[in-house]
């Protein structure tokens, strides 16, 4: 899940100049803006996309995210249940664009993969853009791979089997992914790239879709035809639309990527609102204690009533109240208590500052268990290496793919 | 040198889709086409190039296509030519598009670099496109391999020197060439590539500029700035324009590229001719002595008169007459015996058939001794190999463009 205030990060966090009209309506919904008070039925209408159904969220591994529909609606998702269920090989691909620290928005989808894997063996990519961040924002290849080195430390304190798991930085790895990139670029016009990213400002941005396809087909590149799953903010699913028209095009030897499409991870300044003015933090992944503490009291939004007396008599509104809504989306897992939260909250018994209270040991507890992940690695190469690629898998991408190693054959 | 049906092929042979409008005049000579009488003084004004001086020509090694003015115009060339004398490192790129069999005209620039080589010791630079062939051209991605080993044993028979020369292969190579390239995306904007280059069928062809670009600083990113010498038909003068641009835009430790102008090989149908139709086979590197000789009596326009009779009273034109435009350009080394030829051609002493018969000579020997070359090869990996770029070459080229190795450093 991406927080609102920085939509984009769901898969490679496109935050480039390229603007996107309103397609219609009161609010908008592109890879690059998202404004208004959302209706995510009508999100669902527009894409063409199926809602979850109740079934559905029973096949799935149990979280939070889905019981409470966190995520809510998908493409292609039998498939994928159906070879979780049997125990045929199947994936999920969750990026990060690295043009910053991760936030707590960041890591949600790839703490929900984690949970798909142990459950159900899912291989998980995690793909790195380090390209279109160089690309995108105004920052110089050496502050994205500062930014790359710290992002991958998050990344791998999430605890991936490596046996299952696989990152993949676009320019660390360009042998496999340039090839496969300007394969698929093959099927791409300029004028369906357009259609949904619009203008860009270089060539390299031109190309990146590209790239983006060959990160969501590559497990199936790598080990064959298999059910594909992409969990992302319902904002990113053009992405998935895009690679899904190309996977069907010519004689590839891939099935189009399913998606599991989400709502988004409130700002802490409340819905629809955006915060890339930057005057309200993000809560870091690095975050302390105390800077939890303070950017929740002083920044969330709260949807509890003036005065304690005021909320005392007519109560609050946990639906657009942050701190509960961080609590909904990953942070209580009991749905019992949730729900006694919601309750008393809504009846005034529970004041804000107490639920910002629990907020913050909750947020608190799973950022001191993720830093002690991080703190326990050793040196970044050596913690990558299982992670990466080996030799069989950038060789065989390229075989299925049918791009000859010129090299390498005589 | 190209020959003129095939115009593009003298760095990276872009024969795409994209169209340009003739500039002006009665003669077109874009990347993509060139059309009508070629006024090649007219086309260094337009194309803002300085004819080489005689000075110039006397500083460069000695080689009949200099001597001859086949190259005839340049950029930069002082600053190469100072290199060269001094000792100074300074390289020369002259790549190949493997989309099909090299022929005689592909190979000349080749040689001209060998003799440079051999002269003053230029590093030599050969890539080779596979990646904007497979996009520009309806072929697969095996058959762009098939050609690009073919080729690959072409250019190691011209025997280069290992420690002094690199071949690249944009897709087995794409781990320096792809994060090079994206550096260098970040300075083309679409507008200024499709300027130069036209409109594109897919994102593949809109980035590939940058991965040009790539080839032509390539020298100065792995060894540190240097005067370099891309000896290419005017036609592609334009790629190095857009490349001497980039080069310019930001702190990249590189100078702008210099560029040797040549004019166009005549394709056999004679001069302003265009054989893309096929009806007019090329001479293919692997031609046997009886294919050449067939091909030069069949097909190469003659200057000499319909008759032998005719032809003995008023003499032919060596000046539209491919065989003896063959034997300026490149097969026939002695100037005094060249101008014997001419004059006894003129004189009507010299009929077509015997002039024909000293072309396909001279071809034939030339020929014999490159498929010498080329039979005595081993495996195309073990040739290959010192002509490859080293590890230290392959990190060093991205330390100076800034792009962090991320899974290096720590």
């Amino acid at each position: 899940m991406t927080e609102q205030p920085d939509t984009t990060d769901s898969i490679d966090d496109e935050t480039n100049s390229g603007s996107k009209t309103p397609i219609d309506g009161e609010f908008t919904v592109t890879p690059y803006a998202v404004k208004g008070e959302i209706d995510y039925d009508k999100l669902l209408e527009r894409f063409g996309a199926d809602p979850l159904t109740d079934e559905q969220i029973r096949r799935f591994p149990e979280h939070p995210m889905l019981r409470r529909r966190i995520f809510y609606a998908g493409r292609g998702v039998d498939r994928y249940l159906e070879a979780a269920e049997t125990g045929e090989p199947h994936a999920i691909v969750t990026g990060r664009g690295p043009s910053g620290p991760m936030h707590l928005g960041h890591v949600l989808p790839l703490y929900l993969a984690k949970r798909f894997q142990e459950e159900t063996g899912a291989m998980v990519y995690v793909p790195l853009s380090d390209d279109e961040k160089y690309l995108a924002k105004d920052q110089s290849f050496e502050s994205i791979g500062k930014h790359t080195r710290d992002n991958l430390r998050d990344i791998l304190a999430v605890g991936f089997d490596p046996e299952r798991t696989r990152i993949v930085i676009d320019t660390a790895d360009a042998d496999v992914i340039y090839p496969l990139a300007v394969r698929l670029a093959n099927y791409l016009t300029p004028a369906t790239v357009e259609a949904v990213y619009g203008e860009q400002d270089t060539i390299g941005l031109q190309f990146y879709p590209a790239v983006q396809a060959t990160h969501l087909l590559l497990p199936q590149l790598v080990d064959g035809r298999q059910p594909t799953l992409v969990p992302i903010a319902i904002d990113q699913d053009p992405h998935v639309r895009i690679c899904r028209d190309v996977a069907t095009k010519e004689s590839l030897p891939v099935d189009k990527p399913g998606a599991l499409l989400g709502r988004f991870l409130p700002s802490l300044e409340g819905p629809g609102k955006m915060s890339s003015s930057g005057d309200v933090p993000s809560i870091e992944l690095t975050a302390d204690p105390e800077t939890v503490a303070t950017t929740i009291r002083k920044h969330a939004y709260t949807g509890g009533r003036a005065t304690l007396e005021e909320h005392r008599e007519h109560g609050g509104d946990p639906t657009v109240d942050v701190p509960f809504q961080y609590l909904r989306f990953f942070f209580e897992e009991d749905d019992e208590e949730l729900e006694r939260i919601a309750k008393q909250y809504r009846a005034g018994e529970l004041p804000s500052g107490e639920l910002k209270a629990t907020a913050i040991d909750r947020i608190t507890a799973f950022l001191t268990a993720h830093q002690r992940g991080r703190d326990a690695l050793g040196g970044l190469e050596d913690e990558l290496e299982p992670y990466r690629l080996t030799d069989g898998e950038r060789r065989r991408p390229l075989e299925r793919a049918g791009v000859p190693m010129t090299t390498r054959s005589d």
